[in-house]
């Protein structure tokens, strides 16, 4: 045991129900009649009641009860565009009222509507607006969450997306990893120059990290996107300034974007519907994560899988996220993308809770949170459920009844 | 107006966005700059600021702004299954773990492991952990719910199902509609003998409904349920009695359940995926709603879309349930059925609000709310959205900022 976590520890939960997502132990790595303890914001003890080294009392200044209830590690959504201003419920509105994509798009919709209000937007409406987002997701058991940029497109304007994310880890006490993605899109001032667009990009990308902003660089490379050679572009100013990367690849189409973002040893390769298995080999390779993002296929109604068995034959790492975005996946939940990807990607929900934990985690390049174990952070949830596998069961409901974040009570259900 | 909603009103909103659902104006009956007064648990006045009869303080007792929030009729769910013991998340682990449905009824699961588990339980436990369900609704805006039983399959074990219903509506002073399924399936006792237990169910019904316990009667008509002449024996039953009837009809295949409700002038015929256009017309020249369940529809799987274009075409009223279930329809949310029913059935987020409220109220045949009128019950809800689209657009998220019963708030987002 670290010295420093040694007895006494600030907080211990008996009688819990532990989901500690050990390899070592079975199913969840489950521990039925389990403690829970922390110490300075970190897991101090995780284990069997019967090997508790003594009296909880006499171990830690506060002793409760979990009453039983499942504690599993606090999710993380390791993708998210939830910092965005305007609104494009009109646009999902229309198109079920039978607009076409053309129509909406002389109507003023689509992604870049969402640009032009970000654009427009203040800091602190932008903040506002996506602080209830956020909220929604802690509410639901999320400490810790991804968010890109990519809906300001301009240097400013991307700041301002970034400087966002930031204040919100720091106004809700959550863990943030802010991602930027100017290369998301092609703004308007910039229209068939794409190249000049990315070499645009390439010269922000020092800037905003310098200023602390950036802590992984992502790109959206498909047809209507950017083209592999743009987004190799933009990765090589990545690594020189020894920034991770990640890429949203084979949505859509197989432009070997999966291949790419591994090639640079990347953190995650996102969608992937379109990945075939070479690339699947390459990920295993580099150990970058396949992040899952069930909610733009359920709300797309896409029917291209993503490759899953291989996946799995691979030993590939599988996350699952929200994708919390506007346009294609507005889901205020990630339980909610770990029910659509046991329904539409057939993962067990064991696979899911580990995509919303440890293997979201690593998807971050962060290995010091998503399982219980001592030493990790101490973020964790207590759930009013009877097994963990109706985490991906019940689609909505309030199943959280706390949510810790670093030994802390942030939401009470 | 009615004389006994006359001045001074018990409360009164300011500052509202209706969405009264009226037919007489535009989308959504909405109305921007609105005041919603109540008295007496009715709604006293719905309108726009400028026709108010004088200042707010002179005519109310109470009066707060809404702060523009939009206010919609509380929903109602017109089709649960909410009242059961036991836990089928297990058995859905084990489907995605690739056992087949036989090794799951080996295991002992399936329809008849829940109907086991409620036999078993005492009513204070099914009315606790039913509780915490309906609770779930009614934190997301459902304000009346239909609770069906068929899990008891025996007189006493439905009539516990049915006190149950009973003592949720009266727990948490919300609505509910208590409506016998004993026809749900037929119970291990009665194997090979579904006409006696049909018989038997005949005999069960006068003596519940003796006991103030039903409201309506349904039945599952199915090949694995039972057939068009069972559920006839049983719908003549109810006749003599005076009871409406309502059917599980034509989910897996076309029996011809929906014209067969019809026939019986019916409230709802349930599910129609596979109901033909004749049954729709049957529908309409009977007034049935159209009941339709997108979660099933999602959770199964399933590819055979109820007939939108027919129901559209003959004006037969559809409505929207959650179907909470533990089986095919784990969901604590109706706005998520919402959601589903715009993106798998094409449904706009009108019609599905529509569906959550004035024609799932209708569903039930109760005429006296789901649309914000003068002499409505005052069921409803404030909502932290910018436009009623959003209801069906988001998945998951806490939006209602306030739930209000018969004027009083019962539960804040
Ligand atoms: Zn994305
Ligand atoms: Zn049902």
């Amino acid at each position: 045991m670290i010295g420093r976590l040694a007895p006494p520890w600030d907080g211990l939960l008996l009688d819990a129900r532990l989901a500690t997502l050990r390899d070592d132990l079975g199913a969840y790595g489950a521990i039925e009649d389990g403690v829970l303890a922390w110490k300075e914001g970190l897991i101090a003890w995780a284990g069997p009641r019967a090997e508790l080294p003594g009296e909880p009392e006499a171990l830690a200044r506060r002793v409760e009860s979990a009453q039983r209830r499942w504690i599993t590690p606090g999710l993380v959504d390791c993708h998210t565009h939830l910092v965005f201003a305007g609104d494009r419920a009109l646009e999902f509105e229309r198109r079920l009222q039978g607009a076409s994509y053309e129509q909406i798009a002389r109507e003023g919709g689509g992604i870049l509507s969402t640009v032009r209000a970000t654009r427009a937007a203040d800091e602190a409406g932008l903040l506002s607006a996506s602080l209830a987002r956020a909220r929604a997701l802690l509410a639901d058991g999320v400490t810790t969450v991804e968010i890109k940029s990519g809906y300001g497109l301009d240097l400013d304007s991307e700041r301002a997306m970034l400087r966002v994310a930031r204040r919100i880890g720091e106004e809700l006490g959550i863990g943030v990893r802010a991602t930027c993605l100017a290369a998301h899109a092609l703004p308007p001032e910039y229209a068939g120059r794409a190249d000049d667009y990315i070499a645009a990009v390439c010269e922000w990308l020092p800037e905003l990290h310098a200023e602390g902003l950036v802590d992984a660089v992502d790109a959206f490379c498909e047809g209507i996107g950017f083209s592999p050679a743009q987004v190799r572009r933009l990765f090589e100013v990545a690594r020189g300034l020894g920034l991770p990367v990640k890429l949203h690849a084979d949505q859509l189409s197989d432009l070997g974007g999966a291949a790419l973002v591994a090639e640079f040893g990347g953190l995650s390769a996102d969608h992937i519907e379109y990945a075939d298995e070479q690339a699947v080999r390459a990920m295993a390779a580099a150990g970058t994560v396949a992040v899952l993002l069930p909610g733009a296929f359920h709300v797309l109604r896409e029917t291209q899988l993503p490759p899953i068995t291989a996946l799995r034959e691979h030993a590939v790492p599988m996350a699952v996220a929200s994708d919390l975005n506007p346009g294609t996946s507005p889901l205020l939940s990630l339980r909610l993308a770990m029910s659509l990807a046991c329904t539409h990607f057939r993962l067990t929900p064991e696979e899911a809770l580990r995509g919303a934990t440890v293997n979201a985690a690593r998807a971050l390049g962060l290995h010091d949170r998503g399982r219980l174990l001592p030493g990790q952070r101490a973020d964790f949830v207590q759930w009013d459920i009877a097994h963990p596998a109706e985490l991906a069961y019940w689609l909505g409901g309030g199943l959280a009844h706390a949510v810790h974040v670093a030994g802390v009570a942030h939401h009470h259900g």
